[in-house]
């Protein structure tokens, strides 16, 4: 609100609203998208640059200030924009030596937004402005009596304006079906059907006129409004139309996705009119200085000869490639650019080699050839897919183009991502048309047979068959057909619907809302647009992009591509303080996420690894342990369960010689370990010696209201001090030996759920004894260790001075914390998140990203109170947050030691960790 | 630790460790408690202070530091000491013209502890210190050949000394029936039985010189040590016995549980010896300045004559009344003092006055008269019950003893507390004996009829028989013979057993730990020593001091002594500044707490009111909106419901008409609310228009694995704006129409479980929606009221500031608040908090009191940020703890404007609030 004032202050008389390109000058330049947006900007820095210059049409941009005055006065301009947008068009007239509504040799323009940050799609454009009955026959004679390219033109004009300008910027939102544009296409429809054709470009000059004249009249009919026969109106209207299309449902939902601020406003960019269909010496295309489906360093794009940009966007005739090296199946027989005219390529090859050394990056550039004349029309970094990013980067690294610093803000987590599952063979996609679009809510690609039902999925994933499970929507009950599918896609739910938060959370391939499917579940079958698919039947599907393609394409699994990943990690790791551990449960996990780069473990759950493959007797002893009711009961079962535990502490601190261990004593609600079975129940019931009733009555005693908040953690540890010490002895004794066959083993030992200093003290006590024990027992003088806690409670962040009194580390638990500083449980959270992220009262899932706020200033307290009486106190985190983007770099801000995160994410953790040293130079 | 080093570091030479008192001089005064322990300052005072000069028996006091030497340096004393110790030996024998060891006229002392606080019984005492065989043969002329008189006071110096000094002090503990005492009591049971006599006083003084030669025996063939026939040896013996019970086991149990720290160590008082058994010119008594058991502004006491101390305390003669205003039915037939020995009577009755007078208290005061002469041994402040603290500090503001400040300070919330429960008639328990104890678990008093079944107490009760349950211990499944109850009795247990916490939640009485009890299921009969009683036998409790007693005894309902409470609850009102509400969900608690002295409602929960007496249709209404699905039947319900909600708003509104009431929004998780009777739920399966199934279902999707972080609160708001639509509509409309009428109503509503700002933002566009509509509706310009929210999620706390400059008020919801912070489920807590009691990890149970470092660093974090951007904000508390005392201080000096709690501790926060002040000012 502040910022808004001070920019309606600032909007004071002679102010430049108008800033003009063109001729080898500019008065912007690159670095103003702020008030130009991006592409004003570029085409500032192209048209004007010493070392550029380029042949760019020329034109103005009307800043983003004027958006932004114009929403704040009642859609009103500043005053003084007529008379600079006046003075503008007489500089491009000059240049051009073309009048704007001159009935001789009339200048035409086009209308574009331009905001700071692309919105692709979201808002308007009108080109052939300038085109009235007083100019049409001046343009006619300039084009070389070209009727039929001037009625097409003006044509398009009239669809495109009265569409935009006089009904989307008026307000008019019919639906599609009624719209004004629908309806003109209709009148086009029946004239080509009159005509016995059937393609827009199979009617000739006189046809056009008519319908032009057609279209009009259904203006006035529709609209009540008559066209503009004027060139100075059409121009007001095109602009107005581009700042009200800043506001348009489509743009203002794309924001909120996207998280642009609704006050930015866009730029307008009023250009030349270039025309690549003006005959065969006249052409269009774009390209990209890289390849961004791989990032190899090819110049690469497509062409289309006597075309206009729309038509490459239609769809309707194949672009051709530019050079050999972006031929494909699809255009390899059609001759490319640098063919047809070689002349004209070598001039784009030379300017896109310059614009890549100017930009310092990867361009994506639009070009179009007037009658032998190459226009720029466009250039901005382009877009790329993850393994291009990383190769690019890796690149040009190598060419000394960029840093290694520039090389590691270039590559996003998400990028990286992608080379971490398979995706789908991008050539293969490349090659087929998706059927249909959806949200893109889990990353990857996958492959597999639709089945309609979880039930359906378990049971044909039981005989082996790789499916995919479409639903409607999913809800709890279908988890398990969830977690045996290689992807899941539904028709309903936005990115935070049930399939969407399961799907992230597992990284599994996952596209919802894909609103074109119809689902017939009793014909188990699904229809999109006209193509019908039964269960059965193979589908791909590209989660990262949420594109579904038909049968079964190629898989590409980036990550075998470890030269270039390790390549480009190593750059992370020269820049990253914060050393990058992994959460792991057994020894097998350990030893993969050590493959990843993890240099430790942050986080080792005792009771997890009962839940290991193989033999199910630890579990049961586990159970023993647990609905023992007396101290020699348990005592009992500690002692069958002891050697298990040794066992896998011993294998884990080996697999990760050389790096510290993190152990987490025992934490869960104890209940979650009853059986539920029947069988499972009366075994135990026998071991322990008791009957059936007795056991179920011990099992009921452990029931909780609130588990999270119950019986568990460290309170364990004190109510039953012979849990704490069975744990200390496996541990110590595990160390001992492996040191003394000259392994490097460090364990911590983490007390969880810790509240208050004296909790620490009650355990201590315990291990110590233990540890003195285990000192005699081995004739040791030391087995080197730490003691410490998990803050995971947020009484604990608040007392942390005394809390580190005694303990020698904290580790962050974030899941718990932001459970209990939101007081949101995260199983239940499913009854309101949909509405709080949608309604944006959470900007997001506080268990995906740390809530910086409120858990982020737990964090700092926490950190700050215990290193004020532990200088040296090593800090960590293992939640789940370890692994997300935004809450490393927020870990390396406060001053963490290490994150800890599932060995999947290493790779992402040690690039965010890099990329967090930088931001923070920023 | 660090305080001890000092005070080891200030013991330098020629330091003073003696204090000397007597001959109306003292070294020491009232003041010096740290150091000279309650009854050395108070025995200086007397003697010492020109205003008293009191006739205190020559003596010395040895200062706690020479305690806390004594521990700290392998119980050995400074070597000042024993220069000092005889020092004052000698100023004493000067005073009393007598000699310690003098074989001619020997001095005999006392040695006795005296700790900063009383610990009634804890610690030694040893009389009769200088008897041996040298100065026996003087003794005895000194008493004028009295040989019986010495001998016994031999024998006792004998059984004490070796139960004492040589036992206890050696740190040998027998078991109480192999005790050197117990065998030599045995020796003298043995004599009386050679004897054919029934008591001590039976034995003549051949009988006991034969005693003495056998205890001297037995002790040297038990404890291998002879008895010392050394008076300097027995003196020395005496103080280090002393020093050693500091740590004797009993004393630092009992410091545990009042909370004495220890590091403040004990004095010795070494003090002349005087005999109230001289004969009938001898006697000994105890008095009070006032009646301790109802406050009346009269002398009372009792006294025995030709008797030691400890012949009062042990019980075998009845005392007789000082005076007519003392005798009770037992005595009222003994001659008093008065009677007896006016002229000692007229001089003690000057004394007590004086005394009085001087320390400004009622006083409890020890005297002996040895031969026609009156010695005061002890003097200080009285113990009290309620209803006389309460008496006695309204009547010495009136006698202008004492300041309204200084009587506020003189009755603490728990005395208050008596006067609110009915007690057991004092006078009733001064004449019966209690036949066992047990710990105090829950105030007042009650009688009833033995059951020693959950389901007889709730059968018996059905059929109007008051009933007290009594069992071995309790568990969740006597939750409802509890309530039913008039009071719970149980054998085992201590302060946090399942009894003791379910009782005090109550306000029930309540004895557990009653380990003399021994209770027989089965033949439904317990028995008590050599007593048995049986079911349907009336038993009374008080609960306030753990007293069992025989047989109904009448009651005393100290509340209707309400004009003395009112008068002094009227002084607290003066002085306080937190103003006290209420939490209240009915019309009827409203009036009731209003009563009480409640000045507005500080709790009133919407979804309470279903849960009121009579028609049940509401709760089925309120079901009935919580199974809906669809906004539509959402909506329905809601219409249904609003009526009920309005109208008992509206009668509560008018309850406290001209106070304010805070509505909270519907908050509990709504399974709650969900009907567990299969017959409820077909009715609601049926009003809903499905299948029972159906409704099943949607039941199921209600169940959550933490409710207490679920769906709830403000999260329903959020999710179904329609439920905050209706409520606001009801509190505003009732609002409405009660300002038509000319009331004086304030609502505030209040939106629970906040965690940030955005949530409250969302909530008040649709509170704010319904205001405007009911201003409309009833052409008013302004319906005064307010906005504000519960802080009771950690996370909100820290956001206070955000929360701020929305909310109108903060209400601390310092339960649920207390749960996060700790994360203890309050339900669940019972699986852990007796051992982190024990264990001393916990100080106290936090929802009882504030945990004021951890809890209350987040409240006074809201606060400093709420205030910092709304300087007038509103801040109370509505958890529970806004009736502990503790807690209401804590409230008060973190600047809250109000606390609430439930209507009867209204009476206890009023004092409360008053005593903040004054702490405060301390």
């Amino acid at each position: 609100m502040r910022k808004s004032q001070e920019v309606k202050k600032s909007l004071t008389k002679n102010r430049k609203y108008v800033y003009f390109f063109g001729g080898g000058k500019a008065d912007g330049n690159e670095k103003m998208k702020e008030l130009l947006g991006g592409k004003g900007a570029n085409l500032a820095e192209m048209a004007g640059h010493p070392k550029l210059r380029l042949p760019v049409p020329p034109g103005f941009t009307i800043t983003t200030e004027v958006c932004t005055y114009y929403y704040q006065n009642k859609k009103k301009y500043p005053k003084e924009l007529e008379e600079q947008v006046n003075t503008a068009l007489r500089k491009i007239e000059l240049l051009m030596n073309k009048k704007f509504g001159d009935p001789e040799n009339p200048l035409l323009v086009s209308v574009r937004s331009g905001a700071r940050k692309s919105m692709p799609g979201m808002m308007e454009t009108v080109l052939n402005i300038g085109l009235t009955s007083k100019t049409i026959p001046g343009m006619i004679k300039q084009t070389g009596g070209n009727t039929r390219f001037v009625y097409d033109a003006y044509r398009r004009l009239i669809m495109m304006y009265s569409d935009v300008v006089m009904e989307k910027a008026a307000g008019i939102e019919p639906e599609d079906e009624m719209g004004i544009r629908r309806q003109l296409e209709r009148l086009m429809d029946e004239m080509k059907e009159r005509k016995g054709v059937k393609n827009d470009t199979d009617l000739d000059a006189d046809d056009l006129k008519v319908l032009c004249e057609e279209f009009k009249s259904k203006i006035k009919e529709v609209l009540k409004k008559e066209f503009p026969d004027d060139h100075m109106e059409q121009l007001w209207g095109g602009i107005g139309a581009v700042f009200a299309s800043w506001n348009g449902k489509r743009a203002v939902a794309y924001r909120k996705i996207e998280g642009i601020p609704d006050d930015w406003g866009t730029a307008v960019n009023v250009q030349t009119m270039v025309f690549g269909n003006m005959g065969n010496d006249s052409a269009t295309g774009v390209a990209f200085t890289r390849n961004p489906g791989n990032g190899d360093n090819n110049f690469y794009g497509e062409y289309l000869v006597n075309a206009q940009g729309e038509d490459v966007v239609a769809g309707i005739r194949t672009p051709a490639p530019i050079n050999d090296y972006s031929a494909s199946e699809h255009n390899k027989n059609l001759v490319t650019l640098e063919k047809s005219m070689p002349e004209i390529y070598k001039q784009l090859f030379i300017i896109q080699k310059k614009l890549e050394k100017h930009y310092r990056d990867m361009q994506d550039i639009e070009f179009t050839i007037e009658k032998g004349k190459l226009y720029m029309l466009q250039c901005r970094v382009g877009k790329r897919n993850g393994p291009a990013a990383v190769k690019m980067a890796v690149d040009m690294v190598k060419e000394k183009l960029i840093t290694k610093e520039e090389a590691i803000m270039r590559v996003t987590p998400s990028q990286l991502d992608e080379l971490l599952h398979p995706i789908v063979d991008p050539k293969a996609e490349k090659e087929n048309k998706p059927i249909t679009k959806g949200l893109p809510a889990g990353p990857g690609g996958a492959a597999g047979m639709i089945v309609f039902s979880a039930n359906d999925a378990v049971e044909w994933s039981k005989q082996g068959k790789k499916v995919i499970l479409v639903r409607e929507e999913t809800n709890p009950e279908d988890v398990e057909g969830m977690r045996v599918a290689q992807a899941i896609l539904t028709a309903r739910g936005g990115m935070t619907s049930h399939a969407a938060l399961v799907a992230r959370g597992w990284g599994k391939c996952c596209i919802v809302g894909c609103d074109e499917l119809e689902i017939d579940y009793s014909n188990k079958k699904l229809v999109v647009g006209e193509k019908v698919l039964k269960e059965g039947d193979w589908i791909t599907l590209n989660g990262t992009k949420g594109l579904v393609y038909e049968g079964q394409l190629p898989m590409f699994d980036a990550t075998e591509e470890s030269t270039l990943l390790n390549e480009f990690l190593s750059l992370c790791d020269k820049i990253r303080k914060l050393k990058i551990r992994t959460n792991a449960d057994t020894p097998k996990d350990a030893k993969k996420a050590r493959f990843f780069g993890a240099e430790g473990i942050g986080l080792f759950r005792i009771e997890h690894m009962f839940y290991g493959e193989g033999s199910d007797e630890p579990l049961f002893k586990l159970r023993k342990m647990i609905m023992s009711k007396t101290e020699q009961e348990r005592r009992s079962a500690l002692n069958e369960l002891f050697p298990y535990m040794k066992k896998d502490i011993k294998a884990t601190l080996e697999a990760m010689d050389g790096y510290p261990v993190t152990i987490r004593l025992i934490d869960p609600p104890l209940h979650e370990f009853v059986p539920h079975e029947e069988s499972k129940l009366l075994e135990l019931a026998k071991s322990l010696n008791i009957d059936i009733s007795n056991l179920e009555k011990r099992a009921n005693s452990l029931r909780e209201s609130n588990p999270m908040m119950g019986h568990r953690g460290v309170r364990l540890g004190v109510t039953y001090p012979e849990i704490t010490e069975t744990q200390a002895k496996a541990i110590y004794e595990a160390t001992a030996e492996l040191l003394k066959n000259g392994k490097k083993v460090f364990p911590e030992i983490m007390i969880p759920v810790v509240c208050k200093e004296t909790e620490i003290f009650d355990q201590i006590k315990i291990i110590k004894k233990v540890y003195e024990e285990t000192l005699k027992k081995y004739a040791m003088k030391k087995i080197p260790h730490l003691v410490g806690t998990m803050i995971e409670i947020p009484r604990a962040a608040l007392v942390a001075n005394k809390i580190a009194e005694v303990a020698e580390f904290f580790s962050f638990g974030t899941n718990d914390l932001t459970q209990m500083s939101f007081g949101f449980s995260r199983d239940d959270i499913g009854g309101f998140l949909a509405d709080y992220l949608d309604k944006k009262i959470l900007k997001e899932d506080p268990f995906q990203s740390i809530d910086q706020e409120g858990v982020g200033e737990l964090i700092k307290i926490a950190i700050d109170r215990g290193r004020k009486i532990r200088k040296d106190l090593k800090v960590g985190i293992c939640g789940e947050h370890g692994g997300d983007p935004a809450s490393i770099i927020f870990c390396h801000k406060v001053g963490m030691n290490y994150v800890s995160c599932s060995p999947f994410r290493v790779p992402i953790a040690r690039l965010s960790a890099a990329r967090a040293v930088l931001e923070l130079k920023k």
